[in-house]
């Protein structure tokens, strides 16, 4: 075969050629689109439909795959079009709108146009209500910054809506801090994390499972190698997710939730479906349900038990089946279980069943009360993804602080069960005294929380409670920074002392009398 | 006008429909880019051509132009096309490669095939030539870990790798420490930092930069509202390029060059266009090569000086002239200053032009010699940035470690100079050391490295150099890690004591002439 530069030459000319065709294909797209965006306008539909986008995108996916073309890069060429798509819709109806405003200012069709932006009237309910210049609320930290301005200016708050524990860290942490700096402890460590954490934390880990569950069903120690020390459990996450998913790929998570997941998800162009689990079953997530969500481009299932915010524990068999599930559809299972050092009853981790595709998502922060230090870690079975995360690490921040490590090494020489003493009568504090206050509750399994619904016949929603709350001066979580359908639920979390939560839960009985008067 | 979802639905289907013919004629341009990459291998030809690619994006945006796309748009699809197109290229080269070498194991062919290879070969040398068993070195981190091994073996290495200085911090910070514990200050903090951290850091770098500039071009405070706290500098290169650019989108980067940011661009998708610099200009980047790079997609300019490995310098001149072609384009400049306390002669901040679209990038690590605390900030007029950058480090790990902020502000009481007038004399003596052998270089203006060029006659790569100079006992970092071109260069650093240097560079001077023998 002879070749020459000419020959180059022809092919790229060829090239140019059908990238122009290409081109003239999506600007045709394009006008596809604004057609579909004037005609959403019109009929007062969402821009953005998820079900229609998912459609176009396994369609053209599984084309993708006939067409020898890496779904990667197809996966990120379609979030191309899509976005520019959905950026010409936006425009198309800013531009109906205002002509529908400007032709018709007095006109029914103006009422129309209102009700389109019914996304930011809702946000702004809490201003609405409570007459006050406050700024928008949707989760705990919306709270806790509130909470924070209003102290600022004098006023007393009782917070009942962080999940940071109260207590100081165990006291080894305070002679491992005053050697640092003799010790010469704070250089770039391995990106992966200093060995004696690693292997003391191995070590921990091995006993602690051990002790927790009733009986292993797989005998197992947890080897060093597999363990990544990560800048708090945040990181494992936000980190597994930007190494294993691609935009176009989804994760499934039960809520009620954490937002983290879903932050880093949509961070990513990746896609969450939910699978809600209810208060009146217990807080046991539906499998069937789990199951239907699955399809090609589900790549992980999130859990998070001891959960937040219900402090829900999934029984062996669950976890069993959930597994089963997960193999069949090759998924990895990304548990968080930062609240495992807070479970009232026997707790399995997912590293307990030898699934190779678990990782397993800790910190130091709620054990051991470290919350500042952010510590945590990631073990994984698989090797791959212990690789991929300790390079997306490395491209980050290249390791965790070292003194923060050295403090974390020397935190696991105490017993972080005294802090889950303390937690569980503090539970049971708050349990009791919403008892015979309009909520209704399930006892919580573990963690620092209970999340409690707002019975029926109160009508309220949980912001507009949460508000009535802080002005009273206790800060509670609203239900709905946890999903959308928990609007008529409040989480109230127990890193108070037990005097403080006494008088929170006077003032939420207050409160309570106050509105249903 | 009447619409119903129908005629949603029916659009939908062309969509779809068009969507496929779009993704059919990309697979036909991925095969004809094989073809190409497949003669270019033939010939011994580049696969990456930048001068081509340019040429189509060009030619094909002139046409998108009557297409009635966004340009901003249309180029990042070229680039996404182009970048795929580059990967099968590659992935064909070493198709064809491994043919050859199976087919013609004793032929002609084989030497022409390895003489192809000269990538690869370039890199196994240091294998090929010492006879034991190396792991491949490609960077100045490479270097360390195996030096670290044959530590570990019993031989003695001269550490001139790292950019790790050798100090012991400020010892405020040994006082801060023993505090933290008994003061609770191991919380979460705000995600943008602590204040007391961001005010304090806010007057030290308004009093910094006055004393350094002759002549401040424009006046200013610097607000603490404009700075965010990041663990490092690396998460403010990473956070800020997360969270400003695109796949599709471009960067411009100055070699020679620390490889974070193009590392970081290639996480992102993002393309990297390469302005070289060299030692016979004394490193001054030609600015005209700059503008030239400069095209729709590009977004972020990014500088690194004091450099490394340069140590240059940009003058006041230069860097206005670099501002000026930077707004002229809308471009962000993204300033690496980690070195900047480390500056021999007067040394400007990006931030002194009062460029709004200016990002300074700067850490504890090397200033204050706090590399292991990971502390770094990041500091832009443009509050958009400042949100972006919090908050994806909200997503990516809620805040920096509490106790370590701490330390970094406290390390603010310390004079710095100390360190730099040190690492002036090192640097120094390492200049001295090497007027006498084969090496060409330029005295550094700052940081603590000397870059230094292996004369043209000496015939032997970085990679081979590096791998003599281990077997002696001295390890640098070789050149083609700040660039491929580089690859007659070696990077000495400067952050062992001066009698070990002087060790070092006996060996050096040694190793030299064994190999001129």
């Amino acid at each position: 075969m002879k070749m020459s530069l000419d020959d180059v030459e022809k092919l790229r000319n060829d090239m140019k050629e059908i990238t122009n065709q290409i081109l003239g294909l999506i600007s045709h797209r394009m006008e596809i689109a604004k057609k579909i965006g004037e005609i959403k306008t019109i009929l007062d539909l969402e821009i953005v439909d998820d079900k229609a986008e998912l459609d176009i995108k396994t369609h053209v996916l599984g084309n993708s795959k006939s067409l020898n073309l890496d779904p990667e890069f197809t996966g990120r060429i379609i979030n191309l079009l899509i976005t520019e798509a959905v950026r010409i819709q936006e425009n198309e109806r800013q531009k109906k709108l205002h002509e529908l405003r400007t032709v018709n200012e007095n006109t029914h069709e103006l009422q129309a146009s209102k009700q389109l932006l019914h996304e930011p009237i809702k946000r702004n309910l809490l201003t609405d209500i409570n007459q006050i210049s406050r700024p928008q609320i949707k989760s705990h930290l919306d709270v806790f910054n509130f909470a924070k301005v209003l102290e600022a200016e004098g006023k007393k708050i009782i917070h009942m809506e962080v999940g940071e524990p109260d207590f100081p860290p165990p006291v080894e942490i305070r002679h491992e801090l005053a050697k640092i700096y003799d010790e010469g402890k704070y250089h770039y460590t391995k990106t992966i994390g200093i060995t004696d954490l690693r292997e003391r934390l191995a070590s921990y880990l091995t006993t602690f499972l051990t002790q927790r569950t009733n009986n292993n069903i797989y005998e197992f120690t947890v080897n060093p190698q597999n363990i990544v020390i990560t800048p708090g459990g945040r990181f494992g996450i936000f980190g597994t997710f930007s190494s294993l998913l691609r935009p176009g790929d989804e994760i499934i998570v039960i809520e009620p939730a954490w937002p983290a997941c879903q932050d880093c998800a949509n961070y990513l162009g990746v896609k969450t479906r939910i699978v809600k689990s209810n208060l009146e079953n217990n807080w046991e997530p539906n499998l069937n349900e789990i199951e239907s969500q699955i399809n090609i481009n589900t790549k992980i299932l999130c859990l998070n038990y001891p959960n937040n915010p219900t402090g829900k524990i999934l029984s062996k068999e669950t976890l069993q089946k959930i597994v089963a599930l997960a193999s069949r559809s090759n998924l990895y299972i990304l548990s968080d279980e930062v609240y495992s050092n807070y479970a009232y009853k026997p707790f399995e981790s997912i590293i307990n069943f030898g699934y190779d595709k678990a990782i397993l998502v800790n910190s130091f922060s709620k054990t051991f009360a470290m919350t500042g230090f952010r510590v945590g870690f990631t073990y994984s079975l698989d090797k791959r993804v212990i690789e991929k995360l300790t390079k997306i690490q490395a491209l980050a921040l290249t390791s965790v602080a070292e003194p923060m490590q050295w403090c974390a090494s020397l935190a696991l020489d105490a017993d972080p069960q005294l802090y889950s003493r303390i937690m569980k009568d503090r539970i049971e504090l708050v349990c009791d005294g919403l008892r015979d206050l309009p909520f209704e509750y399930v006892i919580p399994d573990g963690a620092m929380y209970v999340f409690a619904k707002i019975k029926n016949d109160i009508k309220i929603t949980d912001l507009k409670l949460v508000g009535s709350l802080l002005d009273n001066g206790v800060a509670v979580a609203p239900g709905s920074g946890f999903g959308s359908i928990y609007s008529n639920f409040i989480r109230i979390s127990t890193c108070i002392d037990a005097d403080k939560i006494k008088r929170g839960l006077e003032i939420i009985a207050m409160t309570m009398e106050n509105i249903q008067r």
